[in-house]
Formats: C-alpha cells, sequence, structure tokens
C-alpha cells in the first residue's frame, strides 16, 4: 500500500505546482481586454485531475533522476493543459457537441456566448506557443525549445488532436470500426499525452532512444486511459465519477466496450498498462518509478 | 511612372512565390483528414493580394540588401498568411460576423459547416507554427526561429490580433470613440503586419533598431491601409473593388471617414505613409527601397 499512498501524495504535491503556475500565465504585464482573461482562465482554472501536466513533470524527473528537474518542465506542462482546455471550450461549442455542462459548470460559450468562447479558444492555443517559448528562460536551450514547439504544433495539430477532432467528428456520421475507434483516440487523445511526455524529456535533454519510448508510453497509456474511461461510464456511479453515468449508451456513442464487451476491454486496459511499463524499463531510464506508478493509478483508479 | 510599374510587378512576382509556397505548407508525408485538408485549402488559396507575406520577404530584403535574403523568410511569410486565413475564417462563423461570403466566394462554413471551419481554423493557426519552426531548415539560426515563435504568438495573440478581435466584438455592442477605433484597428489589423515586418528582419538577423524601425513601419502601414479600406468602401465603384461598396454604412460600422470625415481621413493616410518612410529613412537601412515603394502603392491605391 506504500506506493499507492506516495504516488497520490506526489499526485497532489504535483497538481498544487501546476494549478499556481497556471494562474500566473497570462501575464499582468500583458494588456489584455478583461472579458477575454476572464473567459480563458474561466476554463483553464476550472480544475481537474491535471494529468498531462504532471506526466511532462514525471518524465523530467525520470530522465534526469533528479525531482528538480520537474522545474525547466513547467512552462510544457502548462502550454499542455492551455491546449487541452481550448479544445474542451471549442469542442463543447454548439457547433460542435453543444454541451452546457462540464464537470458541473456551465461551459464557457454558456457563460460568454459562443464568439467569446471561439476567441478564447483561439487565445489559449496561441498563448501556449508563448508558453513553450518562455522556457528558454528556465534554461532549456533554444534548439530543445524549438523541437518542443514543432512537436506541440505536430501532435496539436493536423496530424494530432484537431485530425482526431475531425476524425470524431466525420465517425459520428457513420459506423465506426474498432480500427476507425483506435485511430480517433490515438490522435484526439492520444498524441497530446504523448508530447507531453516527450515535452518533459526534452526539458530534461532526453536522447532519441528516450524520447522514442516516452512518446511510445503516452500512447499506450493514453489508449488504457480512454478505455477506462469508457468502462467506468458503464460501471462507476454517479457520485465517485461527478457526472451522470451511462452517458456515451444514452449518447449512443461507439465505445470499446460496445464493441467488445466488459471483460475484453478490461483486458486491454491491463495489456497497455503492462506494455506502457515495459516500454520504459527498456529504455534504460534513471527514474522511471513515478512514471510506472502514475500508469499504474491510471489503470486502477474508479474515477 | 518607372517606380510604379517596378513596384507591380514585384509585387506580382513576390505574389506568385508566396502562392507556390503555400501549396506546399501541409506536406504530403502527412497523414491529414482528405475533408481537414480540402477545408483548409479552400481558404488558403482563395488568392488575394499576400501583402502581409509579401511585406515579410520585402523586409528580409531590406535589411540584408539583396534579393536573395527573402527566401529565407519565406517559412514566416506563410506563417503569417496561415495566421491571417485562420482569423478570417473564425470571424465569418455565424457566432461571430456570420457572413455568407468572402472575395465572391462563399465562406468556409457555408462549404464545409460550422465544426470544420472551426477545425479548420484551429488547425491553421495550429500548423502556422509548425510552419515558421521549419524555418531553422533553411538556415535561420535557432534563436531567431525561437524569437519569432514567440512574436508570433505575442502579436497574434491575447495582447495582439485576438485581442483586437475582442475589442472590436465588444466595441460593436457600444458606440466607439476615435480612440477606440485606432486601438481596435492598431491590434486586429497592424499587429499582424507589424510582425509580418519584423520576421522578415529576423530571418535576416536584423539588429534591435532596424527591428524596432520594421515593426513602427508596420503600425503606421497597417492603419493608413485600414483607413484607405474605409475610404474606398464610400468613394470606390464595385467593378475595381471586387465587392459591393458602402456596406459599412449599410452595416451602420464606425469607421474613420465616419467619425473624421473624408477629407481628414485622407490627409491622416497621407501623414501616416510620410511617418512609415520617415522612420525607415532613419533606421539605416541597406535597401529600403521596396518597402517605401509598397507603401507608397497602398496609399495610391483604387481598390
Amino acid at each position: 500500500m506504500k506506493t499507492s499512498v506516495d504516488v497520490h501524495t506526489y499526485l497532489e504535491q504535483q497538481r498544487l505546482k501546476v494549478e499556481t503556475a497556471l494562474q500566473s500565465v497570462f501575464s499582468p504585464d500583458w494588456i489584455i481586454p478583461d472579458k477575454l482573461r476572464e473567459a480563458m482562465n474561466y476554463s483553464l482554472l476550472a480544475g481537474g485531475k491535471r494529468l498531462r501536466p504532471i506526466l511532462a513533470l514525471a518524465a523530467a524527473e525520470a530522465v534526469a533522476g533528479q525531482a528538480e528537474a520537474s522545474d525547466r518542465a513547467l512552462h510544457f506542462a502548462c502550454a499542455v493543459e492551455m491546449i487541452h482546455t481550448y479544445s474542451l471550450v471549442h469542442d463543447d461549442l454548439p457547433a460542435m457537441d453543444n454541451d452546457d455542462y462540464r464537470r458541473g459548470r456551465l461551459t464557457n460559450h454558456k457563460v460568454y456566448g459562443d464568439a467569446m468562447a471561439i476567441l478564447a479558444g483561439d487565445g489559449l492555443l496561441t498563448h501556449a506557443f508563448h508558453v513553450v517559448s518562455e522556457a528558454a528562460k528556465s534554461g532549456v536551450p533554444a534548439e530543445r525549445v524549438l523541437a518542443v514547439v514543432r512537436e506541440l504544433s505536430q501532435y496539436a495539430g493536423l496530424q494530432g488532436m484537431v485530425g482526431g477532432q475531425v476524425l470524431d467528428m466525420l465517425g459520428e456520421q457513420g459506423t465506426t470500426s474498432l480500427e476507425q475507434l483506435e485511430a480517433i483516440h490515438l490522435h484526439k487523445t492520444g498524441d497530446l499525452i504523448a508530447f507531453s511526455l516527450r515535452s518533459g524529456g526534452h526539458a530534461a535533454e532526453a536522447d532519441d532512444r528516450q524520447l522514442e519510448a516516452l512518446g511510445r508510453f503516452g500512447h499506450y497509456v493514453g489508449l488504457a486511459f480512454q478505455i477506462q474511461d469508457d468502462i467506468l461510464d458503464l460501471t462507476g456511479t454517479e457520485d465517485k465519477l461527478g457526472k451522470p453515468v451511462k452517458s456515451d449508451e444514452r449518447q449512443q456513442k461507439v465505445t470499446y466496450p460496445y464493441l467488445l464487451g466488459l471483460d475484453e476491454s478490461r483486458s486491454r486496459v491491463s495489456a497497455l498498462t503492462d506494455k506502457a511499463a515495459a516500454t520504459l524499463l527498456e529504455a534504460g531510464f534513471v527514474k522511471p518509478d513515478r512514471l510506472l506508478e502514475i500508469a499504474k493509478y491510471l489503470l486502477d483508479r474508479d474515477h
């Protein structure tokens, strides 16, 4: 049980570090229209697990072998969360998923209107690249920062998250096969998680082999996380999840349990988590423990 | 008359160079959903003056003193046009300006639907940063490329173009003073033009004094350009403009002629163009002629 307590404490500590950093991504020196600042913060500071930024910090630690190394990844960690947030704001719009609530609060456009939600999303996306560029000030070499810019635009862009959103949207209009479902998750969710880990690696100046392993670990964990989400939607309780259960069924969403059944879905989560662990252990990290614990935590969670 | 012929030939040559480069910003090696690629290209390859990218190329030439220098600015030039295009696609959405036509063609969302137009805009914005990062391959030093990333996220972001869009949106809901109108144009239009020029300067490794002058030149020219647009909307012919005239009046838009009258608006364009020229001449560029010619061309145009 010791490991389990440890990982919870670790996740909470890192989450607080991320929350604090996110509170100052919009410099007070910048002249930003008040309403825009408010709308962006409404969604950016709405809480949540902050899983993606924490993975960035933990990846830096795994490469460097010391906890302090994660500080150099903090800019990248914030940028990932900004990208994740903008994608949710745009995804919730009436033209897209048309959601009124997220995590029990009104969605951005329900509070600020559709036009402001579009612009707040555009602003978060654009400013994420600014936050990445600021990492140069924390001592990350310019070449590494530039590599992270390149990868963020790739993993969050046309053949990454945005491409995945398009596949998802087109998929909703017809039947979806397991192969299509996997392609959607790989890009819509997996790519940004893979980027999180690689960005942490860059902050700690990982070599190519380590970067490749971090990206692969991210894709395995991302897919396991997604399948686990689908399972919890069917088997969890509203109390623990903080949202209505069986919403996928009601919305007739194609999910892993729908295509494979619950048992097969569960064994996929387990197999993916094993693969993720093996990937890390083979690549010779100085201190992979935290990442392995987080992967195990994600598998075992009930919310 | 010689100068006038020259600048037209120059603009046409550079426009063709930009068109060709824009045709390959989405690498054929990238796996991008077909519909997304099509939607982005629909708006990106819709023609137009390509003024912003041409200014980037001309700025590199002004700093380096030779035409070949502009090749190193080509990535930045393409990125500017991608940002400009995404902003038009989002701006035309029903939730924003709700425009059905742009330059005589259906707007993006009228062809591909609102959801795809939002994602095409997000994709263009994200990929612009990728195109910037590619400049490192054309021999621009990593520090300069990173400076351009930082500036693009600033000039196109919260205190730049996106901030200007928000001011414009909020302004439409009340009366607008000359001061407010100027702040809107400074950010909504001027900042991206200033960025274009600075990015070209970075490509040619301009010093701080030159960069500052290029940005200032861009702001003067951008404002003059905007006032001239307002004037042409009132005095031009539909034939020359390729769009209905007096649309500002019909839409009850607050414009420079509305606030200042035609004569005062005209003398402002003239004064701003003089200031732009003086700024360049003071900063000691090797070859500022092209930029000066372009500024003059913008002032004299009738469409």
